[in-house]
């Protein structure tokens, strides 16, 4: 694969998707190989080239609740004079760690992680089977959207943010995945597995048909799970002919960007332990996008959803129980008539909105 | 203070920065009281309104090498079968945690945490002493720009990003800091303490005036603390009022972002154990600044940092220890001669260049 692929997905418009039918495990063994850190901590113990370091950070940042050990700044040297040096960095974090801190919440049917810069999540998981979708408790009438009192007040994305914005507050785990309990429907209207994402032609629309898709899967496979976020993608300017990233902030102060684009990695189980895996992973742009748009041109290889979010998938999964998903089964999406969606969206509250 | 800092900074240009004479320590008491993480981890925990969450992350993500507990995707719900939950959506993990990871890098003279996503620092932190700065065994002539191989190869920063981007490598830990020993000068030399700067009117100009105002700190602070990153801010376009966040991205395909702002929190202390510690936070553009252009202006509360980097500054940090940097001593820079700088130039190479 060429590495061309982030930009030829930034290039990504609705109206014309790049084609990527790409030779995506080619690519795979040298980076399953690989040993990269995958924990949730943002230590990394690394041999480096020249010249070394002297502490590993391992020493300085214990995982404990206190991850600075006791220095004394008033005595600048003494800490590290072992090592001659006549200054000691880590003494700073005496007054607190920097971060960042990607505020995970765990909830009956997802897990999400939070990036406090941007006010969104950067990864929402979840998992549906069969049996989960055919129990229906939960109504989303009966649930209402939420800020997430887990996120420090001035990291929060906020209601008064999205209101009048112009945008839904999408869902990255839908809640029609988790109509099996009414609570674990009503946690997926946290803001913390919220995006602002147009509304007409995208998430009332070809959006929600993909959702469609991912539930269908489970007519096939007996478990199927689902990694959903937001993306940030540089474009060229015809201009200068250079790259630039450029996305709305909502909120009056501006708080919580407007994604790009969207992902989403689904990993499609056999069924059987340590059985085979069917990957496929999808970049939509947030625009409005035709339905006759085959899915298929969204679909890219796992490696550009990674170089785009700076996230990792799948590194613990062996290259051979690998399936390559839209192999194996059509990718492509089922548009109900209008005159459907018409009465679903009379039913009831439409899927989400702005308000 | 009012919430319109963020914006108030974002409209910082570098021919008008907003005069941010702020009352700095108002808001901190209820700061200081909050229960915020502060830990290197990315797992919170803490209680919810309603609904409430059935798992604490922290029982899912233990801080070992293995963070996710086995389980048996292949037969779904029983994992979690106690809490009557059909799905499992932290079987996931079993195939990798998708991070972020922040690649923390421990040095000599400093420590700093990489963005895999941006390919810049989060924050680089420093520490200089009046002793530290006296030392002079290292030389930049003899220092080499290097590619951190601590992080992964598809989320490094790379040298030939910089190539004829038009932009220096800029040092976040200025390489004249660290002149105490050459290894420790080298280690300032990784891209993990680089990002993307203007060079001429600002890097090789103004933000050097501002390094040579922080080492100055020393013939008044025993001891200093600085930590120094980039931002990327959002600004109203006057054509539809809106809030846009627009930088490039350097590298052929794109690969580095370019900052729009930076930012130095300064801890300036007095020597004693438990002493009295002088905060300053700046935040100046990435943009060419003219010299007579007060340093003040650029002066902006810790908490705006914060809330534009989605990181904590001094969260440990009790109130009655902490002063106003710029009220006890004179925030300003000073401007070497021309000829002076033109002579230093020549003598050797110029502190940073962008090939």
């Amino acid at each position: 694969m060429s590495k061309a692929t982030l930009a030829a997905i930034a290039a990504v418009s609705a109206g014309a998707g790049a084609a990527a039918t790409v030779a995506m495990y080619s690519m795979r063994p040298s980076d399953a190989k690989k040993d990269v850190p995958t924990t949730t901590t943002t230590t990394t113990v690394s041999t480096t080239t020249k010249p070394s370091a002297p502490v590993p950070a391992s020493q300085v940042f214990m995982q404990t609740s206190t991850p600075t050990p006791p220095t004394t700044p008033s005595i600048p040297g003494t800490a590290l004079s072992t090592l001659n040096a006549p200054v000691n960095p880590a003494g700073l974090f005496e007054y607190g760690f920097p971060g960042p801190v990607n505020d995970l919440a765990t909830r009956q049917a997802l897990i999400s992680s939070f990036d406090r810069r941007l006010r969104n999540p950067q990864w929402v998981v979840e998992h549906i089977t069969p049996q989960s979708l055919s129990q229906r408790d939960g109504d989303r009438k009966n649930s209402a959207f939420l800020e997430d009192a887990q996120v420090p007040e001035k990291f929060r994305a906020k209601l008064k943010d999205y209101f009048r914005s112009g945008y839904d507050r999408g869902h990255q785990v839908p809640a029609a995945d988790c109509k099996w309990s009414q609570t674990a429907m009503d946690e997926t209207f946290y803001l913390t597995n919220m995006c602002p994402q147009v509304g007409e032609g995208f998430n009332r629309d070809y959006w929600a048909h993909f959702e469609d898709f991912c539930r269908r899967l489970t007519t096939r496979y007996p478990s199927v799970r689902i990694v959903t976020g937001p993306l940030y993608l540089p474009k060229r300017d015809p201009a200068d002919n250079k790259w630039y990233v450029k996305y709305e902030v909502i909120g009056n102060p501006p708080n919580v960007a407007v994604p790009t684009h969207f992902y989403k990695v689904i990993f499609a189980e056999d069924g059987s332990v340590g059985g085979n895996v069917a990957l496929g992973a999808f970049v939509l742009p947030n625009a409005p996008i035709p339905n006759d748009k085959p899915l298929g041109d969204f679909e890219v290889p796992v490696e550009a959803v990674e170089r785009a979010s700076g996230l990792e998938f799948a590194t613990k999964l062996p290259v051979q129980r690998r399936k390559r998903l839209c192999a194996e089964t059509s990718c492509s999406i089922v548009v109900k008539e209008y005159a459907d969606r018409q009465k679903a969206f009379a039913k009831g509250p439409s899927r989400s909105n702005s308000n």
